[in-house]
């Protein structure tokens, strides 16, 4: 048993590792902090990607490019912003190689060394910003909405894959507004957008709020977030939305004129999400024996296996499941046949589990004769026999409810990960022997923050929506406190 | 009129630029090198993108991701491989940047070197290569098919919008096969994918071929192409397939146990086309008013402008006008209605003239009384006035004509600039009067195809897939020849 995973309960993180692997999903590469997707994992990707286009299209949004670089000096040009990514930029330096002298390989060719460094983008606020000074003239130019696919790098010195890498995929919005006012509700439009997405979509349930000054994004007034929890009590952010003020308009000079003749900056946000959204995938709904897989997401969301012995077997079966595969097929189901004679069946029921196949079709002689198949739920591993008669709009009502139920299970999960604490001794308890979300008050200062962070390893995850006015004391210093936040170990 | 272009009778390079910039296709950016793309030039990307996808995957490719930095070492693994792209790599020497010790900006960290320089991928056979080694072990592992659709640096000196770019868009296909025969089946057939895709979908006519070894990718045993010809006489190359022989299995030690249980290297293909195909696309159909687009690509199909003068008549106009969208738009037609008011009728027909909308249709209080619609055509600009009844069945049929009248367009052009050359009199004459593919006897020496491009600047493009045998004398050598080849000048 090759495939057999670490179960979570003795290593969590070794499971998320062994489960990529085996999965198919993703591996790293030569290149320090750098992964490859397997075609598994990035057809998963894809999924993310054409839904998420279509609702960025929907409410408005188109797609450009812009350069992989940037020249360093761009990066100073807003100054919380350059203090946020430079540490951890990879930056070009030449543009050529040359033999080596011992003529073995190639050596970095100082002749042509570029006259101004390039940063490989960890962000692309800064090119945008300043394509945007020539795009925007008159109000009549605004609002400009666009989103831009890509991959960045941010140097991390500890990489985990889809989690934190060297370089990632994900998508990033930019857009210019004539209003702060018009700037806030595109923020908290593009943040409730991730949060259906990720909900409905992607069945990962997810808390919306704000970030404290210490988690913002650099260069912004405020990041509005979505914040998952996964099975191990940690919390995960899944997708920021950050309203920038007038920061970058101010820094690369970009006005425009009122419709009552006066110039003023333009107003920004920008918001984006990643492939470290399939690590949460993975963490929200996977168990011991492989992924699970919302329909929604999965590659093949129905597979059909044959069981037989010997040609005659295999010729009766054969036709009622290439039967099933047409009809399936025809009704819009991605459903996969693996008649492959070189593995036996129980070999590809472990591989589709392994796998997160939402269901497995097991059809055998016997079948056959009652006119039946056995059918299989990865995500509560419930087995039943039903008829063949109907069977389209059986898996089909089945797939919405594997939908659901995997929603409507991380959901209880989530709820039941979310804790109050009173007192220093309850918080640090509660961090301690259970993890999740732990809602508490706080003094709302930096300090008091950056202090239960050394502490605690505990951040405050964001201060939600629907927090309510309650008068309290924080618990780390007793100060007055107007209500709680949400507090928790992330990754 | 600030949105004429120069004729491209006047200056072709300047008109191309001109229209680029004009049609809001893309633009410099501040980067040396990179182009922005704007919206409607992503958009017409993002069509040949899902459409190319579809064939791919139809062909039983699926998608990846591998890493956007290739070390060093690897590029030198493969000797001609290294030889061809060492010269214009971007090269990443460092992770970090400092504040400045002025206090001004920041400035490279030179405790942050990396140990080993990283270089920009400018195409990902090594890094995909050195992944292969863990993929392949045996026969059963093949055929490995793969694309990726990435971002890809060359470092070029002289680059133009699409046509060369320091940084493009493109996808790269790279494949994994068990013998020869089918590795070099499978570089055959992608380049037919190519060339019914350019012909079909982009109505750009081609010439698949081979080419010589002097134009040979770096590290291939054999290039196929699809060659185009542009308006200016210049020929484009629209995509390239190549049969990769073990050169790369070699260079990254791939071997698998084949059927017989022996080692064997594993045979190679890649092909790929990029954000130049819209370069093509721009010279091969558009004229002195602005972009034309086959219907396939483009963004907008057809555009209703509402003609009025008033209220009373906007709204007359404006109903039917809705309805005709309403109903367009039902039958999978992308259609934008322009009933703004900010813009006069004349000034929108201009604009979408130069965006190369397929089909306007303009209705004003005239055609109303008599239950008509004025339409005029992009590619010929023709204009009629037909009913409003079965308008959308017109329209789908107009635009199926439009596609097939580009087509045979680019077609009859191309034929008539494909001349045959026996001396070098005539050749150079040729060249220099007509330019065009000019079909012509070569003694098959690299020095002669060198010294033919020194002397004219023509290239072979490449030796037609239909080259009948034919004995003759080389146009600059006299040597003997035994069929004929393809030069011209080139983009």
């Amino acid at each position: 048993m090759a495939k057999e995973l670490t179960p979570r309960h003795i290593d969590y993180a070794k499971w998320y590792n062994d489960l990529i692997i085996k999965a198919d999903l993703a591996e790293n590469s030569g290149v320090r902090g750098c992964m490859v997707i397997k075609p598994y994992g990035y057809a998963i990707w894809e999924k993310i990607q054409q839904e998420l286009d279509r609702r960025f299209k929907e409410t408005g949004h188109q797609n450009a490019y812009f350069p992989l670089f940037i020249p360093k000096s761009y990066l100073s040009k807003e100054a919380d912003h350059v203090e946020g990514f430079a540490k951890e930029c990879a930056v070009v330096t030449h543009y050529r190689l040359k033999n080596a002298p011992d003529g073995k390989g190639v050596i970095v060719d100082d002749e042509a060394r570029l006259e101004e460094e390039l940063i490989v983008r960890p962000t692309s606020e800064t090119i945008i910003w300043d394509t945007y000074r020539n795009w925007i003239q008159s109000y009549r130019d605004l609002p400009l909405l666009i989103n831009q696919w890509a991959n960045v790098v941010r140097w991390e010195m500890r990489t985990r894959l889809f989690l934190r890498t060297a370089e990632f995929l994900w998508q990033e919005g930019h857009t210019a507004h004539a209003t702060r006012d018009e700037a806030i509700a595109e923020a908290e439009l593009m943040l409730n957008v991730y949060a259906d997405f990720a909900e409905r979509f992607m069945a990962i349930p997810v808390i919306k709020g704000v970030k404290s000054p210490n988690e913002r994004f650099a260069g912004a007034e405020e990041t509005y977030c979505i914040e998952a929890m996964m099975q191990d009590g940690k919390a995960l952010q899944a997708g920021t939305s950050h309203f920038l003020g007038q920061n970058f308009a101010r820094a690369f000079d970009v006005k425009f004129a009122t419709k009552e003749g006066k110039e003023e900056y333009v107003w920004a946000t920008s918001w984006g999400v990643s492939t470290r959204l399939i690590g949460a995938l993975i963490m929200t709904h996977s168990d011991d024996n492989g992924l699970v897989l919302p329909p929604t997401l999965a590659p093949i969301q129905v597979v059909i296996v044959p069981i037989y012995r010997g040609r005659e077997d295999f010729e009766k079966v054969n036709e009622v499941a290439v039967n099933i595969f047409e009809n399936l097929k025809k009704a819009g189901i991605a459903v996969k046949y693996d008649d492959r004679d070189t593995h036996k069946p129980g070999w590809k029921f472990n591989e589709y589990e392994l796998k997160g196949v939402p269901i497995r079709i097991a059809i055998g002689p016997k079948d056959i004769e009652n006119n039946q198949v056995e059918i299989a739920r990865r995500d509560t591993l419930e087995k039943v026999v039903v008829s063949q008669i109907g069977l389209t709009d059986y898996i089909r009502k089945l797939l919405e409810d594997i939908q659901e139920t995997i929603y409507e299970k991380a959901r209880a999960f989530r709820d039941s990960m979310v804790s109050s604490a009173d007192t220093w001794e309850e918080f640090t308890r509660l961090l301690d022997e259970k993890g999740g979300f732990i809602s508490a008050h706080w003094d709302g200062t930096s300090e008091t923050e950056e202090r239960i962070k050394e502490l605690t390893k505990a951040t405050i995850r964001c201060i939600p929506f629907d927090q309510k006015p309650e008068e309290g004391k924080c618990i780390l210093t007793g100060k007055n406190s107007k209500g709680r936040v949400l507090f928790a170990r992330a990754y």
